[in-house]
């Protein structure tokens, strides 16, 4: 019974009631989710109730810059790293700075592909790991990724002070959500709280997986350094570089190593000062290891937001559920990059360095040119990826010639052959989509013949685009070529198997380069069968072409491409002889790396060539024609590109326009000296002609 | 101040305040969203600011099934459905259920597709868009999507009566989101409203647009109906039958016609009942349309839900951000569905049908077994799309032949030749990526030759895994001939000009089917050449046979596989002559239509027609030779897979574990007769064969 004559204080009471439910309605609802956070960090995911682990966290503010670092070194985790940051930018609505430390070879890919991939509200900086490696090298590691992995641990220090907040990725994740989502957790960390991680999704820290297994100290299962939400500032401030360093030191006294890299010391400082941790929801890093606890975590969740492949098998992982993450990563391996160049709805953002003027001469084309595509095409600013695969660059020689040409995927089955003709470096440049570029990955590893050369760099472009850019792609090939001299070839010729040793010895002989400024002259011929039995020395050559089983190249649609050739004077010749620049003129040559560009003005079929020879003869290189040299082209089936300009008379008059252009550069640039190539320009284009 | 000496008072007014406090504080955050949606749904999207109207709504009960209706009519929007479903597919978290109202054309390319697309957790079912004509063909429209636009109207007496609530979708919308926050709008309405749109974008129905323009009546500036949430009960209630048929009437006694179909139909109904309409948030439904005012919504939304392409230009609208909306478009038109072949995180569901068997049998494979990737490759179902491109059968005719071939993309060039080398109608299979499938349309689209023909049926069988499936495409492209009899021919052969004419001749002359079970021969030859000049006739051929310059198929490689044909009597013949099988026969034959299908067993290279021979030998088929008919192979680069095969011994042994299989089947299958072809299927298969 309630005692009478109080009403106010009964009102009161009733109040204070009401109150107590709002508040904790109200609060019921703001902490639902941290409640899984709050409790037992160490509790498996299954006890934590997974489906409610992944609460709705507030999104961070609209357009906030968030930032993510990554350390990346060597071919293969550039790749990884990639396709990271595809899954990555498909899902975000915010502007991303990523922080990038890598190793030489991974900062030259990384860097060219960012600079052309120009995706709005992207900012990229680069830290050098070679200099971070003193401070890391003194600490024994087992782990698969080796001195790199260790990186992680001194970010504090190297990223920028001013810098307070940064998501750490391995290379070796997918996300399957927007990283907004995953920034907002930081907004759950307690005062003191400083690393935000994911418990450890497998047995390894308990120590019980096999006999004598002896783990680093961990907090129960440990934690998953894969994703890690750091709060730059507060570890400064908490003195991190000894706390870990003290750590490590301490431990491996009775230990030998790590063997889980930077995870093994993470969980030895949070074992010590568990305060510094703020366990954050399973979906947020599901870990594909060996031997996966995951499932408890994903199998309820109906929402998965970071896959995880640690395990040194990554996709070949055995796992029931495998197929399902691979799909998600297969996704973003193929997935065409160049339509993430898409800018956020509603942010302002720096458009990236070149995007601004590339826009406004886009927008001043005319679409009713009949020449637009052209147009366009020309202005494409291509992604492009050097180095695709492993490359190690033969030592520097003073007369090594790298073979430069350019392919699609239709003429792959050409490598094989080209590398057992060509044993010197090359630098070949693939136009490809993504997933085709999977696929010539694939191809490469199942090819043992490709697979154990290590001296052919492979720059993917991306394809973008109608018309094939030529010369776009001749230029990053020659770009890349890290040799004195290259050799510039096409991909549908196979040089003379002495062709590599006889050039370096040429260039030697000939002194190119200090004395001369010449182009070598290899002559060339083609076959119109697929067998065919290749002449192993000019003597069997000559004898073929006697036989009528070989003919001088585009004997029969074009003499005059390589006419000035002099064919006669070579079969007889015992010395190297100069010629002269005539119209046409396309002859396959050797030149000092440093040489003229090609146009990139030509794109699809058509004059490429031919402008380029015109502008070494311009720039008065002198062509000198080998004796012992030769190169023959084989047959193929005819491009797609060129079967379009054979039955289109307005590619031809579109190829004529260009031509006029390239002129008035010339006289621009030559001056009066140009007028000799104005007859050429001006004669119309044979179709029948092809490249 | 505050009066003194009543502290409780004062004690209950602080509580008081405090209390409405945390009350506002509550209230405000539940009813945030939802006070964009209860505005005056009739303000422009800026007034009720666009970035506060897509709130987070609850998201349905996990594992809901959600329902989809669509309207679909022919080859054009069928393609367009599958790149619709793919959003959805991509995002989507809950089982759904598609309900597709289709003409025979959709119907027959959406049953295939869904079939073998085997998606989990997704059920089809199809109405039949011809039995609805009647209800909908008395209402005069100029609309683009012509009669099948306004059958969005009869859903509620189409759809299964059971069926409450569906999300109706025109064929041209993109997701950019998951479709289950739109389901969770219904959670929204109130309980008399019925159907839930989105205000149209332009102002279309403010009668402004130009001089005399009279639009149908709506409410402002009207709704969308390209996305429409549908309370199927409430309308069957309402009498919705009715309802709109009445309002209808009574516009066209003033009105010609719908100028946009069904939507303005449902604008006329929402006018006179404006209670049935639940005005839904701006970015479910941002429509491209030519004089659209959708940058209202989506310039200050973060996020962007549904895109839709409303305008007839379709991804060619001009608008500013268009580059931005196409890419999420372009997005899902290239991907690989065979990715989207993923079940649900915590929602069991019923495998589709077939799914359960075939993940038994791939369990079953060993990993280990060096043909491996032959049993797997044997055993995918791929996902298959056929008439990719309109198509329009020639009327039926006895004797009449189609051409039966496959190709994958590195054939393209072959077929402008093999269209004006045969007049009749083709089924061609390709064997394409889902990025490839657009290359493909458009070239297809650029090439006048290939544009004219509407009597060649392109089947598009989507590419996974690494050997190439030549027997099932063979399989598909058969089995969607519509000819008595085929002509089963390789996509590198182009057939004598007369070979059509000829062989419908012939088939008449020789009464086959009726009279007698035949394969007619069509004798082969080949060129080394590119540049070659098609022989018009028998005379001819024989002359550059003599000369050279043509040979008998595979005259160098392996002469046995046509050898049976016996040329040196072809030569003089003047009547079709009988032909015993022999071991390794493999002629190019014109068969009746319901021949024996290939045996899909043989993937990659070799043995793949050879079986078939056998087959049909063993099936007693007679082989005539055709004295007047020919066919000459042209030469093309070596595939990849041929490659392959010629350089590996493991991939010769597994296709004589091939044979030794087949052979156990056709002894299981003819008992002794079988026998007969045990010595040619022990016989070692030689590396330089080929196909």
């Amino acid at each position: 019974m309630l005692p009478r004559g109080r009403p106010r204080a009964l009102g009161a009471a009733a109040l204070l009631l009401l109150l107590l439910l709002l508040g904790f309605l109200l609060f019921d609802w703001r902490l639902r989710g941290a409640a899984a956070l709050d409790g037992d960090p160490l509790a498996g995911p299954r006890d934590s109730n997974p489906s409610d682990c992944g609460p709705q966290p507030l999104p961070p503010p609209k357009c906030e810059l968030l930032h993510v670092a990554i350390v990346c070194a060597g071919h293969n985790s550039s790749r990884d790293v990639i396709t990271l940051v595809k899954s990555m930018l498909f899902y975000r609505k915010n502007p991303l700075h990523l922080h990038l430390v890598t190793d030489a070879v991974a900062r030259n890919i990384l860097e060219t592909l960012f600079h052309t991939w120009m995706v709005p509200a992207v900012r990229v900086s680069f830290y050098d790991a070679d200099e971070l490696k003193p401070q890391v090298s003194w600490i024994p590691n087992k782990h698969y990724s080796g001195l790199y992995g260790l990186m992680k641990l001194v970010l504090p220090g190297t990223l920028p002070a001013e810098l307070a907040r940064v998501i750490v990725l391995d290379t070796d994740i997918t996300f399957a959500s927007d990283i907004a989502e995953l920034w907002a957790l930081f907004a759950h960390f307690s005062d003191t709280q400083a690393i935000g991680l994911v418990e450890n999704q497998s047995d390894w820290y308990l120590g019980n997986l096999w006999k004598n297994h002896r783990p680093w100290p961990a907090l129960g299962r440990g934690f998953n350094t894969g994703v890690i939400l750091l709060r730059l500032d507060r570890l400064r401030q908490a003195g991190w570089e000894q706390m870990w360093r003290l750590t490590a030191r301490r431990e491996l006294l009775t230990l030998p190593a790590t063997s889980l890299a930077d995870q093994d010391i993470f969980n030895a400082v949070i074992k010590e000062h568990p305060g510094l941790v703020r366990p954050l929801p399973c979906v947020w890093n599901v870990q594909l290891s060996d031997h996966t606890l995951a499932e408890r975590c994903y199998s309820e969740a109906s929402d998965l937001k970071v896959i995880h492949w640690n395990s040194p098998k990554k996709l070949r992982v055995k796992n029931k559920h495998v197929k399902l993450f691979r799909n998600f990563y297969l996704t973003f391996l193929e997935y065409d990059g160049n339509l993430l160049r898409r800018g956020l709805f509603g942010c302002p953002s720096q458009p990236p360095s070149g995007a601004e003027q590339l826009q406004q001469a886009l927008a001043q084309l005319d679409e009713e040119d009949p020449c637009f595509e052209f147009r366009q095409q020309q202005l494409t600013v291509h992604r492009v990826h050097v180095t695709f695969l492993p490359h190690e660059p033969p030592p520097s020689q003073p007369h090594d010639v790298t073979l430069v040409a350019q392919l699609s995927m239709d003429r792959l089955q050409m490598l094989e052959a080209l590398c057992r003709h060509w044993p010197g470096p090359m630098s070949l440049a693939l136009y490809l989509t993504d997933a085709e570029a999977q696929q010539f990955l694939r191809f490469v590893e199942a090819s043992p013949v490709l697979a154990a050369r290590q001296d052919v760099a492979y720059h993917v472009v991306y394809r973008e685009g109608p018309l094939y850019p030529v010369n776009q792609l001749r230029n990053v090939a020659l770009a890349q070529a890290l040799t004195p001299y290259v050799f510039l070839s096409d991909i549908d010729f196979l040089p003379a198997y002495s062709l590599y040793d006889y050039l370096r010895a040429s260039i030697e002989q000939l002194g190119l380069g200090s004395r001369r400024k010449a182009a070598l002259v290899v002559p060339a011929f083609e076959t119109l069968h697929y067998r065919f039995s290749f002449p192993p020395s000019k003597v069997e050559l000559l004898a073929l072409l006697d036989a009528g089983a070989l003919y001088t190249f585009r004997y029969h649609e074009w003499p005059r491409g390589h006419a000035p050739t002099d064919y006669a004077r070579w079969r007889e010749a015992q010395a190297p002889y100069g010629v002269q620049w005539v119209a046409n003129y396309e002859p396959y040559v050797v030149v000092p790396r440093d040489c003229p560009r090609y146009d990139p003005r030509f794109v699809g079929f058509g004059w490429n060539k031919v402008a380029h020879i015109v502008e070494l003869d311009a720039q008065e290189y002198e062509f000198l024609v080998l004796p012992e040299a030769f190169t023959i082209h084989l047959p193929h089936t005819p491009s797609l590109d060129i079967s379009r300009f054979r039955s289109s008379p307005t590619y031809r008059g579109c190829l004529q326009a260009l031509k006029d252009e390239f002129h008035q550069d010339l006289s621009r640039r030559y001056g009066a000296a140009a007028l000799k190539y104005l007859p050429a320009l001006q004669q119309p284009w044979s179709p029948a002609r092809g490249s």
